[in-house]
């Protein structure tokens, strides 16, 4: 059997634990060789920093032709997130809880990607943003976010003082516990929590969310993908709020701190089976309309 | 004094009440006769079936380069959705409550004309609606909207229920008291009554937004302005719900009966002062972040 | 078989419509014919002016020492809304969707009836709502709500302008779809949908929700139940805005009417099996948590 | 001058800061020279914990007939959970931002308070809260809160797993940021922020709300003020959620810690200018229908 497809060397990914997905593991390596494909593989880690990496990301994104996840949510976001300068495609089967980005069943993983491989497939494009740190008028943090980048108190009850910028014009000042600032992509997760509306994964648009804010008159908002979104904190706080990006803490704000996002030059490929629908998705992950 | 633009011809245009803004009218007149321009008018009249109908409006469409509405919002949503066929710039001097399309306030009119007519000016392109009933397989009326389309109840304090279709899948069915399909511009009206979020008015984006729904299961949807939306009715209502475009009143409809929207091939031209800043407006009017 | 509680009289009440529930009517006729009851039977009309009323209600209320209920919840609220002056208990077979009210599944009903007639039962205490008409100072009709007096646009895509006072002090004009009054009972209903909270339902309070409000600044209250709320029309209005009780339609508005809402001097009588749990339907019913 | 009531000794109470409130501290303590009352002082203290707590509380609760603080609605609402076994009369000239429990404006103090003190006052009762922590079986920790008791997400960005009891029984598992159980005086805190509704403060009420849930099917749930609410964290975290009361952080909680609120054995009691009108409070501080 070969493909009729581009789909030659596949990075085979999952998560570091305990536990392994060693039935799955086994299944997809049997697959990948019958199909005759080169295979490197690659694991998430959680450092002692309890961060989640990608050992092998390098190598993965740019030998990769297809990056095959196995595990939740949580770590198809964090090899998306890993493999973002690559651009390479990437599907994920769901070995996890919701599986809203992680859409292949595993009592259906073998059927699902002999279609893949046989060509029969959709490919999605989507943005990912790039978060930075502005301190003193110097970067001096920057990273990626498919999801989303948040700016959130930390360690302490009290509201964060912040104030945002859209292309350099003034939006709003607030007090609330943070911001979000998703893609379509984050719209179904925290933004989703705090009371934002779904935007289509495909499209390019910007929406900010305000976490638990102090007034009724705000509300959730879509932007252009190319706007250039800015939080600039305008207290000090013996508890300085923190910017975490996909989930993933990053960095402590102090008053004056100014958190830059932008749509990141790369985007997120996903390979879904050719029956795959993102409203069928939200019907039976988020219940929609049930 | 002459232009340095291309605004040869204007039309002007307020509603026949009882109480004309004549003030107004006779410094836009003075105002265009000093720029030299040839000057057609245009009013917008209540039918005896309570429609708002703009007379004049294809003459006003061919002829004009530019058309300044005097009055609310309401006037100047009437006028853009009759003239959206000829897609030519509009601009809107407030003489009503809010002032969110019409933001040239009237103390300041001819100061922010004489801008405008000088070339300083910010041209907005926006998109609008075509909505559509097709009923046993026929298109039996169409018209077009600039804010939104909304299906809903009418009548009765009865529920509607209906079914949803984006790009012919199905989204869901429910029982609510109606769907509203907004561009964004209509994301500041009827859309943001029932809880959708702010669409930054230039996206090229659609919005569903539910109308009380009984379930908690659904939320505003954000979806690209390329979608075919579809609403059919799915059961028999003794008073049969309606579709109002733009708050005008259409038609009832009955089970089976489908109601499509898609974007319309015209977009809206809006004309603001240079110094136009949408946030401002959001600020001002909606008294966004207070 | 005997009673151990004082059920002797029973009033059996169903929907007259084209399949009236036979097998139901038939078991529950056994069942009481078996406990030495004394039946009276009711039936839900709906009126030439698509009113539904429940005849016999007089014999019915003064008679019975419970009232047996099969339909839906719509049946059930209209039965207690009916039965109120005569504050007799109430159950209901659950024919109908949703259940909420009507909370004796169909296949255990003889169960959950021997049961209750053996004197294991909850009965719960709610509050109700008298909601009069006042035009020219002079009140024009009052009548009951077990759910929710709500004021509403009607046959109009127009909001609908009034003002709200609570025991004569203002709380707020407004510019929306409409006002719900509801009480706890009605709080899972049309308040609901518009976006309230869940009150639990044997409180003494009063639930008030706006309706597509057209502005972020107005959010549901809750207020004691002895308090007086007045609802006064400020605008004229083409087709005027109604007061629906129970989702029954009663009259229209003009500009200066006033609907005041007062707490029923009557109480709805509820009863339930022991082993109800008002959380448990929460769950299995609205979903609640999933 | 003597007083037609029985405010004879008041504490004053202020916040120790940098810059105390020296001319109002000046004005209030002419006042109450002139009025011939004791005067007793109490100091709000920031420890070196970053906890608020108020000295020489027992002194001022035995003796005092009347407290008042200058300060804003955070300063008053340390004095009000400090005071609150003893019951005493409260009231706040407000040197804050909001204002909304601090409710004499400081420019119309000695007027305000003359009122007051000439028996022309109107007082209020509001239930507080007590919350325990149970860990492995035993209370562990209590304290009381005027606002609320939070459970939430502590140092992480990791949503908290938790199910809630109401009077033993099940009402639902969650995860989410976190949860609020309010009292109506903290309906228009934190509570309100997180989406949930107004409560009429001297209502017996407890209401409970979800901070950013990761579902659509919770929603605020108003309670009667003599349930028991329990919070059951059910996973282990690396950083454990917090319990803070009235903002002031607590305690840490690991999986199976379990935290119980109860109505508190003392009410709060508020002394407002006979002029007092909640809505107004409503309108002028949260713009409320604005």
């Amino acid at each position: 059997m070969s493909n009729s497809n581009s789909f030659k060397t596949i990075g085979l990914v999952w998560k570091d634990t305990d536990t392994p997905p060693q039935r799955e593991i086994e299944q997809l390596s049997r697959f990948l060789e019958q199909r005759k494909c080169r295979v490197l593989t690659g694991l998430v880690v959680l450092t002692e920093e309890r961060k989640l990496v990608l050992d092998n990301s390098e190598l993965l994104g740019e030998e990769c032709d297809l990056i095959i996840a196995a595990g939740g949510d949580g770590t198809f976001l964090m090899v998306a997130r890993s493999l973002l300068p690559y651009e390479v495609p990437l599907l994920c089967v769901n070995l996890g809880r919701l599986g809203f980005l992680a859409d292949i069943p595993p009592n259906n993983m073998v059927k699902a990607l002999s279609g893949i491989f046989d060509g029969d497939f959709i490919e999605e494009s989507r943005i990912a943003l790039q978060a930075s740190i502005i301190s003193n008028g110097e970067e001096i943090y920057t990273t990626a976010a498919v999801n989303d980048a948040v700016v959130n108190k930390w360690n302490s009850s009290r509201m964060v003082e912040f104030e945002t910028y859209v292309d350099g014009r003034f939006l709003n000042s607030q007090r609330s516990d943070g911001l979000i600032i998703a893609t379509p992509t984050g719209s179904t997760a925290y933004a989703f929590s705090a009371g934002g509306p779904i935007i289509y994964p495909t499209m390019d648009a910007i929406l900010i969310v305000p976490i638990c804010p102090h007034t009724m008159t705000v509300r959730p908002l879509v932007l252009g993908a190319d706007d250039v979104i800015e939080v600039v904190i305008t207290s000090e706080n013996w508890e300085p709020p923190n910017i975490t990006c996909d989930g993933q803490h990053t960095r402590g704000l102090n008053a004056g701190s100014r958190v830059r996002i932008v749509r990141s030059e790369r985007r997120v490929r996903l390979i879904h089976p050719a029956s795959h629908d993102y409203f069928e998705t939200l019907r039976a992950k988020l219940r929609w309309g049930a």
